[in-house]
Order: C-alpha cells, then structure tokens, then sequence
C-alpha cells in the first residue's frame, strides 16, 4: 500500500483519449506514477504506452502494459484505479476494483442508475476505499475563489437562479458510431454526459442540499439506424429550492457552449467556461460585467489546472489512510437528482420530489 | 388628420416616469410632436409638462394638459395616443382610443387576457388604426444585425436553444406599493412585465411561428399584506418547437440581468443585454467570446436609440396611411404565449400547445 510519503500508484483502465488527459495529470500531480495501463488489447495497451512514455512525458520507470482489467486489480503494486469504461458496465468494475482493495477515480455518468451507483459506493465503504468521481471543475481554483464571491454576502446576495449550459455538437463520426448514443452502454446520452456537469454545478451552488423537488424535459432524443432504444439528446431540467431554483440544459447537437450565470437579489456572475476553463484572459468569471480572475494555471499551458488538481488531491487522500465521505456523497447526490429529472421527463415533465440521502 | 409631411400629434396617458422617456423619444423622432398630455389630476399634468417642456426638451408649441383621459380621446388633433394604463383597465382604453380613431401605443402586457387582447385588436382592424405595443427593443439596430447573423447559415447555424432571462430587485418600497404587485391592476405580475421581452425575444428568433407547445412554472408567488390575490414574482418558462426550445426566467426579487443566449449547431452568441442594451462599448452582442458591434444611439448619450426609433417608426406608419398588420400580430402571439405558459404552470407544468392564430 502507499505510504504517507510515497507515490500513489495508479493503474488506468483506459488507452482513449481521456486517458492521455489523465496520464499527464498523474505525472503532473506531484504525488502519483502510473504504474500500469490494461486494456483488453495488449498491443493496443502497449503502443499507448509507448506513444506517452516518452521525453518530459515519461514517468520513472515504465507503467506495465496489462491484456485484462482482472490482471490489473489483483496487481499487489497498484494503490488506485481510474475507469473510464462505458457506464453500462462501468459499476461492475468499480465494485470489483473496490472490493480488491483500490481506491477508484470514476468518470461520469458514475452508474446507469441511483440503485447501481448504492451498490458501487456501498462496495466502497466496506473496503475503506476512496471514491471519486471525474468532475474535474470541483478541482479548479476557480470554484473556491466563488465560493468566497457567493458567501460574501454584498455581490450576489441571496441566491435566486443559476443557469447553466453544457452542449458540444457531435460530427457525423460522432452521431455514426460515438459511444455515448449508444442506449445499451450509455443510456443516459447528453443528460448522463453534460447534464452530470451542470446538475453538479448546481448541487455545489446549493452547497450540497437536496431540492425539494426537480423537472426534466426529454427535448430530443435519438435512436441509431438499427439500435435498439434511443438515447437523450438534448434535455433541460430544473432544480427546485426553497427560495431558488437552478435551470439547466445539456446537448449533443449543440456547439460547444459551457455557459453559467448565478442571479441573486444583488447581483449576478457570469461564467463562460464553468466546465473548462480556458487559460488566460478567459479564466475568471464576471461580475456586473467586470471580470475577476482566477488563473487556472500551473504553468503549463497545454495541460489543464483542474485535472492534475484531482489527482493531486485524490491521491493526498489516500496516503492519508482516511477517506473523505463527501467524494462519494456528492456522486451520489448528482445521480439521484439526474435520475429524477429523467423521472419528470418520462412523466410528462412533473416535478419529481428529491427525498434526501435514502434518495 | 396627419397628413404624410405633417408631424403625428401624440397625446400621451401618462405622467408617470417611463411618460419622460416617451416625451424624449418622441422629441427626437424627428415626425411627431407631443400634442397634449392627460392625467386624472390635471395639477400633476401641468406640472409634468412644465417640468419637460423647457430647454431643448421643449416643443414648438407647448403641449396641452387635460384633466381627463376622456377629452385626449374626444380631442380632433391628436392622431395617436401612448397608452400605459395599469393592465387591468388598458384594453377599455385602448378599445375606446381606436373606436375615437386613435392609433395607439399600448404599454406591456397589452391586456389581462388574450381574450381581452383581442377584443383590443379588433377595435383596432374596425378602426382601421395602427397598433403596437411598447417593446423597444424591436426597433433597436442591434436586431436587424443579429438577424442577418442568425441567417447567416454560419454563425449559429441551425438554431437549438435560446435563453433568455430579464430580471430586477424591487426595493421595499417596490414591494410596499408598487402597481406591478397589485393582482387586480397588474395581474401577471413578473411574467407580464418581464417575462413579456423573455417570450418576445423567443418569438423573434423563431421568426413568429408558434411554438408546438410551452410549459411555464410559476417559482414564488408574493402576495402583499392584506391583498386579496397574488401575482408571479418568479417564474420561468419553455417554448418547445420543433428542432429547438427557448427556455426563460423572470424574476421581481432578482438583481437587475437582461441576459440572452441564441445556441445553435455551429456556434452561439451572447448578448448581455437584450432588453435595454448600453451604449457604447456593450451595444452589441459575442460570437465565439467576440464582439460584435451594433452601436444604438443616436448620438444622444441620454436617450434610449431604440425608444426614439419605436416613436419615428409608428408615426412614419400611421403617415402612410397604412397600418402594418405585423404589429398587432406579434403582440397577439406574445399575448397567447405567455397565457399558455401560465396556464401550464397553473396545472403542475405540463405542456400547453399553441394552436396558432385562432389561440
């Protein structure tokens, strides 16, 4: 197991895109070394590897290339995982590595459901592991600095209305053969992969209370030639607050926009970018049209702030030997409340309650 | 009558604050002049025309004041009247100005109902006179440009979601006495008078086709001591169309934001301030975080382009002599939008649909 002073070493479920992301992040962390990658194609693992381990991009000693996720989690030299596998058969894997004793790093949407999700973070608990998901924004610099704006009480006052957007518009490659419309390993389309997004941003501007109830509205969905079953293509939702409400709307078929506005009844800020921050002169956030920097920056202009922030962070909680409940608690409130506006859609977009943590 | 080279005498309802505005902008409009003025108290007439009428604020000839909205209607020279009596008694006003032959200027909401709306707009057809409602923002230079940009076929691209959101904080006095909370005179309350630009904007995107459906929620309701009623004080609301949606909040407790975004398939664009655009710097709108300018000023730093454009724009249609149906028709479709959209939230936010003209 890791010590309080050495590395965490990770093992990646993942040879995609994302995991160049992460493999970069973990090396920048400060505090970890991928230690291994395992695919279910051993070349493919391999020539991941290779293309990464390369230059300043290399860790110390080369991760091991593994031909199955099994091998991966009985490694004895591997702390924590990260699973990027699609959601459909993503919480098998999660408990399984839970129950082998790794910490896990789980992209998002965590479950295809609230029922599934109970039984990964339950697996979880039992073994004293720490969970996390993806959501790398709650990472960023950005987040603490408003929290400071929100809670001083004089620039936005009493909360009223956070708006949010989160839309990328999928090419013909995308809509063909993208995993993410696809209903068996991703049902929840747009809402399980952008929605996750904004309903998070929402629940964290709420400081993690429950709505009293929330609205969701299946505005398109869409079925693949030959698939069985559609997907959410763009869906809105709203969060219902006792003084406050939060509106959201996500979209495959939208151009990238990652907008956020938070309305009180003094003031309002606005967020261009609340998803991922761009560098630079983008990086803050504007109120009454004046911008107030929070440079996202650790000096590395082609990697991302927020990523290496998570990792950073995640492997600090575990060489502290105690895992931080509010990590899986937060997962597992923006499920439930995801799945209840999927719940008012489907019945005509009624409010659904949100019954507290027994969800 | 006005003849085509006259300038259109104006008789105006009101000595309320927004009447300044309207003196101003018909000063400037270069083809009307404020012919009279009518109040219930004729001392607070003259005091207001006292207070106008000097300087370069003056008219050739000084306006009359007249103890009686009865007599502006009787009087033979005035062409047209600006009408902003509180909602609940507007349409019998409007009905008698266009029954004396006046065209009229109606404040929004134009009435109570879309049933009372109607009978509005049909005096106005029997009369032959122009009638349009106060929304400046039409007249505005900045949406011609966003038009030409919308068609543009590259910019936006296929339209998917426009938000909007207009809100301001009422003071304690707002709250203590202000009309726009009294349910008999101003029964919509916050989605009348805010959310009247949120659903006409939409419109205007959606070229003034009717939406398939909406669905409306009515977030906090305020009911002030010892009033019989309350009217919306927060309320937000969807417009579901066929490819697309427009989503809105209006608020009476929420900080002044007139916030849009147009959100299509290839890009977006921001606009700040939809409703009363500032000059200058913040005149125009953002395309991919870019600007771009539509200057709305008429050189006068003072004086709001677009309410100067509204008054040059009415008289140069009631000069010719022929009314534009175009006018009464928008305020028509808003009118029905906003009662659907009410009507939703009314039975749990279930979607209305909008049968077009007939309502």
């Amino acid at each position: 197991m890791a010590g309080s002073h050495n590395p965490v070493r990770w093992g990646m479920m993942s040879t995609a895109r994302i995991g160049r992301k992460v493999w970069e992040a973990i090396r920048l962390s400060g505090n970890g070394v991928v230690a291994a990658v395992a695919g279910r194609d051993r070349g493919k693992v391999e020539a991941f590897i290779r293309d990464l381990q390369v230059g300043n991009g290399a860790f110390p000693e080369t991760p091991r290339a593994l031909g199955s996720y099994e091998e991966l989690l009985e490694a004895r030299d591997i702390d924590a995982v990260y699973v990027p596998l699609p959601t459909g058969i993503r919480p098998q894997w999660l408990i399984k590595a839970a129950e082998a004793g790794k910490h896990v790093v789980s992209e998002k949407p965590c479950a295809p459901s609230a029922r599934e999700l109970r039984r990964v973070l339950d697996a979880c608990a039992r073994s004293g592991v720490q969970f996390m998901d993806g959501v790398m924004f709650m990472h960023g610099a950005r987040l603490a600095r408003l929290r400071e704006v929100l809670d001083d009480g004089l620039t936005v006052g009493a909360l009223r209305r956070v708006s949010t957007h989160f839309s990328f518009a999928g090419d013909p490659e995308f809509f063909g053969g993208n995993i993410r419309l696809d209903p068996q390993l991703e049902p929840l389309g747009c809402l399980g992969d952008l929605g996750w997004y904004c309903i998070r941003f929402s629940l964290w501007a709420a400081k993690w209370q429950w709505p009293l109830a929330v609205t969701g509205r299946l505005l398109q969905s869409f079925q693949r030639v030959g698939a069985t079953g559609a997907v959410p293509l763009r869906f809105s939702g709203e969060l219902l607050y006792e003084g406050w409400s939060a509106g959201f709307t996500c979209s495959f078929d939208t151009a990238l926009q990652q907008w956020a506005h938070v309305d009180g009844s003094l003031g309002g800020i606005r967020i261009d970018d609340f998803v991922v921050p761009a560098t630079g002169e983008h990086a803050g956030f504007w109120t009454r049209g004046t911008p107030s920097f929070a440079a996202d920056d650790l000096g590395d202009p082609h990697v991302n702030g927020q990523a290496t922030r998570l990792y950073r962070h995640f492997a600090e909680l575990v060489r502290s030997g105690r895992p931080d409940p509010l990590w899986p608690d937060i997962a597992w409130r923006t499920q439930v409340v995801m799945e209840a506006c999927l719940r008012s859609a489907q019945s005509g977009g009624t409010p659904v309650p949100t019954t507290g943590p027994a969800g």
